[in-house]
């Protein structure tokens, strides 16, 4: 009844949608199987997308040709640049999303994606051969044929869902979840966890009074995260409200701890630490007085509000008791209630940096199956699994991203290299070269990849070679290029900063901390008539590039030193015990082997690449 | 943690939203509860609204000030007015609907009503005391209080899917059933019963070859089914597409029927005798060597079509083979196979005419539940059960419609009287008035009642006595207004109908089946600058009333009669026996005691309401 496919996915959520679009996309015929393709692209928590570290992901995804930057944009209802004022490492782009608008832009795509064939059924287990997989088994006895296949579950696999003391099968509220697959896959020798996450109960807008709350409006001037001309900036957004919690919430929150399946140890596996519920936050930092509470809408039109720092697992009653004391929430209505849920997923030490298993050959694992969290994670894995997926039915060579390419890289090679035992996400400080992998530059970091993979399209080449050259012409000519005293003088004196005595360069002037290139501009009349000739982007670009020059190039040399690392000699006193941030198992072996060279180093096995590049960075300075 | 609430509505499908939005908007405190508040007002099988006798329901639950029209309308991608070839009381408007936005556009509407709490929870309980409902019981064991309750889960009541062998639970594809109420009510002395339905197969359009299908555009001028200005009538449409089965087809279906669940008597239940699945059709017309099938798309920007014809419960693969055997469909592709689902209805002759059970006080039950089948015999019932809480909670009496006044009074009257053995589907047969309840005129006959009730708003009260006022005017004018030969003749020679040797005034020409009055207009100038002072639907209202005067009288007079049945006299002669539509126990009855008037047969229990009206149909001739 199916054709022989080359690709199957089973699950469309963020990581099943970017990998069965990249692999079609790559010409192979892709049959995406989910088990209601009335929940395609679900966003399954907050309607939200990017952030710090995961915003640079989406601005990847998209650079690549993937499509979660894309769909983002044309779902947004808010858009903020966060941490503008740190350092453009820092820069982190972040959507509000309409959810529906969300799922229904997901699945439009795909349906426009040829190659893209779907069917609605839950995937029951895998055909293997050979220790190859060929295919897969649905719950009504269906088997399909398929080269290869991507598993991204979810939270689905053998979901239990927790609210106080009860609980329920389900991979999501009001959807089942998933059997079979675990079981099967430990039977052919993997082994397998359990993760928990949680999510907050949704109120009625209408029940909140916002005059008690702090507006969060977005950006004035709102970007987006595709690189592309297919979507645009915001012209009007939606604003979020800010709010705390308090004494009297904490004091009703603690009187369901009894009852809560964290404590009394009914839920076994472990959460996101950096996404705590509210009863983790209160009884971890039992000093802290108040926890902010972002109130978020669901969309362009629904009343329905995202209780953002609220996640809870605790009884209903004790949810709505405690949620009635927040500010602003005093006749706050309920939705539904917010619950934790358990699933298994697969430690993804078993896994290639291809996302291919090591146990069963063509197999492929992506989001929140390895232990991840997050739909910026899941994404990103999905769209290097569909595009490996496809190349090994083409029998080409694995795609890998660097370290130093991608933050897409630090994830897969943290995961592959030192697994997880809590769900893994995102922060900037897990990239050691975070001063090259910028939201910024994504596009320069990664287009040209993944036009040669057949993903990013010619249209995306043009125009970020486009972006390159002007950058390019910019940066020479900002070097150049000399402003007089008399025209700048008073200028630079408004803006708080030293004036000149003699011509100086615009270059110069840029690396002063209180001047940008928009406030240079207006020094002097010939210079903005000239810099108006290039886009915002290509502007921005230089000026990043020219003012942290430095430091980029101090990054990019210790990359150099990386790549080339025979080179890279290591005093043999060199003291690895004190460096913590190596892998345990790294130290201990670098320590007793004590090799010569960064290259020598490499080859023991146990020191992953994480630990070389943090050997790097500790050996560059 | 909740309020008590004069209305708990359990589930949000048609007769669901229909009843929470009438209540709240009479000024009862709602609560919805349902399984899964991304699926309210979820279309569960084909994507279109109305149709013949289900397009007249949809307009008289929008004259009353219900919703359905104007979701419809919101939604919908294609009208047509079906019948428009026969007389007016067999217009049947008719839209195919975007489903996503169906079901959001109802959504953000319940949403906007003031008084619409919700819970998106499994209702698995009644809280019952002294055989009154006081309240429900939710799957994690919430108690939320209440003054009445409307139950309506649709065929989620302990529903099991089939799909050729396979069975498993589920209320819809991909959710769950419902537990427990089922069980409860039978406790409480309800009997139970079991029917089912079946859906089609869903396709990707994409792989579709239209050019070997008819194209089935929707109207020139399209109109809509909401009287209210809130809505507009579509400016585009999308096309359906017609094609049929044929003996390959058949043949390659029949080679799965000793699999079928329908077949070797794996499924129990009753299913709807109208909608039958296509291995029935094949099965009891086997000389049909082809039967229709309506190929629909499933939303303006969609790829997913359905199937409109072909619903089966045979095994998966056979659905396949077979399908690629109808013209136009030789490569196309499954997203979802059709099913049949078996689900648990409660006999409605345990109900009151408000909808209200006999045995329970305060409990409502509409929709499925009650053994029907469509969105709009839901819907409808939904409405009515709805008002009917609301008004219990206000004391005051239940809100009844007539055989005479509205489709919606037959079925219910034929739900609560009759009963029904198979799903229950409205057709113009089953009313005996079906020249006074006409798709036309259901304002005139239902808003001023509405607006009693505090359902329907001023706007459309207004809107209702101006046509009424206009439309009696014209009549009273077109009987008035003489034309004359000089200026007609030529223009009548050209209709085909016979010229005139005198004035003739315009009542006189619109009773000749050859001119309605848009034609009748283009002969006088003056006549038509007169009418065109007049809208649309009042210049159709005076034709119609003029053109069917006699035919809409002798019905009057039949209503009026009946509703004066102590002035009707019977015959002691009468032969009852003879006649075929009365339900058996009437007609055993009616012959035992042979009243002498329609009034005392009404008196005589086991004689129906429908029973009376037939009989006065058959004295009246
Ligand atoms: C309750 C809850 C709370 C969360 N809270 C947070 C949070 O606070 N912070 C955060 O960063 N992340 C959170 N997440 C995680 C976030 O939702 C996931 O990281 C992200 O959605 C993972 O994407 P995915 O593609 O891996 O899986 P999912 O989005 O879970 O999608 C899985 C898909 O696979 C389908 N599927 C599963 N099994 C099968 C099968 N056998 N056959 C066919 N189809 C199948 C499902 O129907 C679904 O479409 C939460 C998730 C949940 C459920
Ligand atoms: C597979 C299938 C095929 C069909 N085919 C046809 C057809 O060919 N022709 C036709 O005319 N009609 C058909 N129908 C019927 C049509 O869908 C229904 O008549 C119509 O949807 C009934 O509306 P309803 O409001 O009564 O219930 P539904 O639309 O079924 O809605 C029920 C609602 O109640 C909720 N619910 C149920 N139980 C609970 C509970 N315990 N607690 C909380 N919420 C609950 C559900 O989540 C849902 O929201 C079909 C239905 C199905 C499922």
């Amino acid at each position: 009844m199916f054709p022989e496919y080359d690709v199957i996915v089973v699950g469309a959520g963020h990581a099943g949608c970017e990998a069965a679009h990249a692999a079609a996309k790559m010409g192979a015929k892709v049959l995406l199987c989910t088990m209601n393709m009335n929940t395609i692209a679900q966003m399954s928590c907050n309607p939200a997308m990017g952030g710090v570290a995961k915003g640079q992901i989406v601005r990847e995804i998209d650079a690549l040709g993937g499509k979660s930057g894309i769909i983002s944009d044309k779902s947004m209802i808010q858009f903020r640049m966060l941490n503008r004022s740190k350092g453009p490492a820092m820069w982190s782009p972040r959507s509000q999303n309409d959810r529906m608008r969300f799922a229904e832009e997901w699945r439009l795509a795909l349906e426009e994606t040829p190659n893209v064939d779907f069917w609605q059924e839950m995937v029951s287990g895998l055909t293997v051969k050979d220790k190859r997989v060929i295919g897969v088994r649905t719950g009504i006895g269906i088997e399909i044929k398929s080269k290869t296949v991507v598993l991204t579950n979810g939270t689905f696999l053998n979901g239990i869902i927790h609210i106080g003391e009860k609980q329920f099968g389900g991979g999501r509220t009001g959807e089942a979840a998933a059997k079979g697959i675990t079981e099967q896959l430990v039977g052919l020798g993997f082994e397998a966890g359990r993760m928990k996450t949680g999510t907050p109960p949704r109120v009625d807008g209408r029940s909140l009074d916002y005059t008690k709350m702090e507006i969060q409006h977005g950006d004035e001037n709102p970007e987006k995260f595709s690189y592309s001309d297919d979507t645009e900036p915001l012209k009007e957004q939606k604003p979020c409200w800010i709010t705390y919690t308090n004494k009297d919430v904490h004091e009703a929150l603690e009187t369901g701890f009894d009852r809560s399946p964290m404590f009394n140890g009914r839920i076994q596996g472990l959460g996101p630490r950096y996404c705590p519920s509210i009863e983790d936050k209160i009884n971890r930092f039992a000093e802290r007085e108040r926890h902010q509470i972002f109130v978020e809408p669901e969309g362009w039109n629904t009343v329905e509000i995202y209780v953002n720092g609220f996640s809870t697992s605790l009884p209903e009653d004790v949810q709505y008791k405690a949620i009635r004391k927040i500010t602003g929430f005093e006749n706050a209505k309920m939705f539904r209630p917010g619950y934790a849920i358990e699933y298994d997923f697969f430690p993804p030490t078993q896994l290639k940096l291809s996302l291919e298993t090591q146990l069963v050959e063509n197999l492929f694992f992506a989001g929140q199956i390895n232990g991840t969290t997050g739909y910026e994670e899941a994404a990103s894995q999905g769209l290097i699994a569909g595009i490996n997926a496809a190349r090994r039915v083409k029998e080409e060579s694995p795609f890998l991203l660097k370290r130093s390419d991608a933050y897409i890289g630090v994830l897969i090679d943290d995961l592959i290299n030192k697994g997880t035992e809590e769900p893994y996400r995102m922060f900037t400080s897990r990239a050691e070269f975070r001063l090259l992998l910028r939201q910024d530059n994504a596009d320069l970091r990664l287009t040209q990849l993944g036009h040669q993979i057949g993903l990013a399209d010619d249209k995306r080449l043009e125009k970020m070679l486009d972006k390159k050259n002007d950058t390019a012409r910019l940066i020479n000519d900002l070097k150049q290029k000399r402003l007089s005293p008399e025209t700048i003088n008073e200028g630079l004196e408004e803006f708080d900063t030293a004036t000149v005595k003699e011509k100086i360069t615009v270059e110069k002037l840029l690396k002063r901390p209180q001047l940008g290139l928009e406030k240079i501009m207006e020094l002097d009349h010939d210079l903005k008539d000239y810099l108006s000739k290039f886009n915002k982007e290509s502007r921005e670009q230089a000026e990043i590039q020219i003012k942290y020059e430095s430091y980029i190039l101090k990054e990019q040399q210790m990359v150099e030193k990386l790549n080339n690392m025979e080179d890279f000699k290591i005093p043999l006193t060199f003291d690895y015990l004190k460096i913590p941030a190596l892998s345990a198992e790294g130290k201990q072996k670098l320590n007793k082997i004590r090799p010569e060279t960064l290259g020598q180093a490499s080859r023991i096995s146990g020191v992953s690449p994480a630990d070389l590049s943090i050997l790097t960075v500790y050996l560059g300075r």
